[in-house]
């Protein structure tokens, strides 16, 4: 790189430089966005012409979705098949669509272990079914749909129908750090990630779109990211992202066995503690009634074979969830209630709702996530923590 | 704040939290975001309920005119009046919305020194006019508009027709650095800045909605950002904006003079280079007959007076832009054709065809963007540059 004046620049290096501009330092810019680019398209194992860069999650579902909606020519309203527990930068996004007569919306309930039957989004199916969306992991009780056998089942219908233009997008941004992100294994045409659930990654999202989906940009402006995303591309942004993702790909599986170990640890240890403490017993056994496939465990919600190795949820029957996150989070413990897009409102998560649609608005359902820096003493802190509150809580049951 | 165990959280600090989380980093995060929504209200003269954040320039442009639009309630189609010097994230927008059949727009055209008559604007209003954007300081000439006589002018049609319904935007992102960005003095409803011209202030975008504006969001999700837009708040780089931002009202007023002082000198040393050095004489008296209000000189492209301090935007007739900035670049001088989201193509920028017709796309344009840390000695450096790459150039015009 040339040393340069300091006339006319408001930049101090290429990778504060707009990639768009054609000056040296612009040229410098696009070279480590486009190769930025190739890196993220080979994680996901596409072509760097179909990663779109966002601002992060939800502008990538919008977009995905709004894009495929807005390139729809058909005579009729395009139609959308999705699932009652997907993130609400989905769900919202089709109530949007749906008040400005721009989609009809099919919701296809998930099961009572939190997973969507693939054979139920395939009966949906109706000739001006343009787009199905299924989460990959969902982000309060991190169960795994089954997005194989979902695309599978769309190219069967494809193919016995004769019908081309159905787009399959999946939101992957819960599953990052842990699952299989290749497009091609999924089947899926269009898939959501962003930096929020990957150490280190910052506010940056990105979108594949498998070139052969017909799509429209949702903004008007400039002609960045293959005129699919106006707006200078957040390069700084982006570079942080791409390295955060790919250090996810390295420890992935072992991150993965670690993980799911001192999950089952923290199951072990909260079993015991029932078992042991009256109290503590008392609570938790009170008016449950969710047996879950697979353990024999009766208030952790959704599957526990299919889902993310960092995800615990658990229904406390008649504990309001908000003061339980107000609790632990005095033990220093940060967990959440539910979609924090959703917190705070006192009402069930529609997730907990969707698989136990008997829990009232007065029981509450907590969330632990496990980090890249979770020990087995965090856990010991953690059930001793939630043995304290739950005696202290007792006036809630009692 | 207290120390916390690392069992549930991927972030290490509350300016890494989720704000909208309801544990303690959470309450932080959101008391540090309302902390700043407030430091940038202040800045506007605005309440912070006012405030959007957003990921840039073009989102907060997009977002002014789709929210509008789409919360638009009349039994006509909406009508948009703005110019036609206007960033690409306005005029495209436009375009995608009367492609869409959901607005109708009418384009005044500025005048000869680049800045639209108010009367002009006025004229256009009709009954269903529900908004106007008239952009604060152009990106390519640095023309400033009249921004107070045109919200006057809206005024008093509003007073006089009894109509109330009428918003009126500007796209301020140009201007952040210079201008009074006080919305009640600039009578604008909305105003969109970001922080892509501000030195250090990352990928951030703002904007300001006054409250009684009706208003949809254009993404679907959370309630952020008062609802009007969702997604995780980008808190670490909402406040390096608002960092950055209160800087330059600190210094202002302080580099206002010294940039005009240097462009001023850097307009007489291209006089003197042009009466001096014939070769380059030759180039710059070209074909050029625009003669522009208080200032003899012939080349310079939009008023002299009114403009940015630190804009300067020169036409060579028969040179291409193109190939002035790759030489430019290579004396280590980073300047522009136009706007970068624009750049590359071969054209005449719309900015440069609507003040000057008669431009070829053989003409080119270049714009210098004096900076925080441009000193004489840069403009002597790039002047001399500018002399050596004409002459070099010369089989153009030969």
């Amino acid at each position: 790189m040339s040393k340069s004046t300091n006339i006319y620049m408001d930049y101090a290096s290429s990778v504060e430089a707009n990639p768009s501009s054609i000056h040296e330092f612009g040229v410098e810019a696009k070279k480590k966005l486009e190769k930025t680019r190739l890196e993220v398209a080979n994680i996901l194992g596409a072509r760097p012409e179909e990663i779109i860069f966002t601002s992060g999650g939800t502008e990538s579902n919008n977009l995905a979705i709004q894009g495929v909606v807005l390139a729809w020519r058909g005579k009729t309203l395009p139609h959308i098949i999705t699932t009652n527990i997907e993130h609400p930068s989905v769900l919202e996004t089709y109530k949007m669509l749906q008040k400005r007569k721009l989609a009809q919306i099919s919701i296809v309930p998930v099961e009572p272990n939190g997973i969507v039957d693939p054979r139920k989004i395939k009966k949906e199916i109706k000739k001006n079914t343009a787009f199905v969306s299924v989460m990959y992991a969902n982000n309060e009780i991190g169960t795994i749909q089954s997005i194989r056998e979902i695309a599978k089942e769309i190219r069967h219908y494809k193919k016995e129908n004769k019908k081309n233009n159905i787009f399959f997008h999946t939101d992957a941004v819960q599953a990052v750090n842990y699952l299989d992100l290749n497009v091609e294994r999924l089947g899926v045409d269009l898939l959501s990630i962003s930096g929020s659930k990957i150490e280190g990654a910052g506010k940056i999202g990105a979108l594949y779109k498998r070139t052969s989906v017909a799509f429209s940009p949702i903004w008007g402006g400039g002609d960045q990211e293959m005129g699919f995303r106006p707006g200078t591309e957040n390069l700084p942004g982006i570079l942080k992202f791409a390295q955060a993702l790919k250090i996810t790909q390295k420890i992935k599986e072992k991150e993965v066995k670690r993980l799911t170990g001192l999950r089952n640890y923290f199951l072990k240890k909260l079993i015991s503690l029932q078992n042991e403490n009256q109290k503590f017993s008392r609570v938790l056994g009170r008016g449950s009634a969710r047996p879950l496939q697979n353990f024999d465990f009766n208030f952790v919600n959704g599957d526990l074979e299919n889902r993310l190795p960092n995800n615990i949820n658990i229904t406390f029957p008649k504990i309001p969830s908000d003061l339980l996150v107000i609790e632990l989070s005095a033990h220093g413990i940060m967990a959440s209630a539910k979609s924090a897009c959703k917190s705070g409102d006192g009402k069930v998560s529609h997730v907990i709702k969707a698989i136990h649609p008997e829990t009232k608005d007065t029981d509450g359902s907590l969330r632990f996530s496990l980090g890249r820096k979770t020990t087995r003493s965090d856990i010991s802190h953690t059930i001793k923590a939630l043995s304290e509150i739950l005696i202290k809580l007792k006036k809630w049951y009692n």
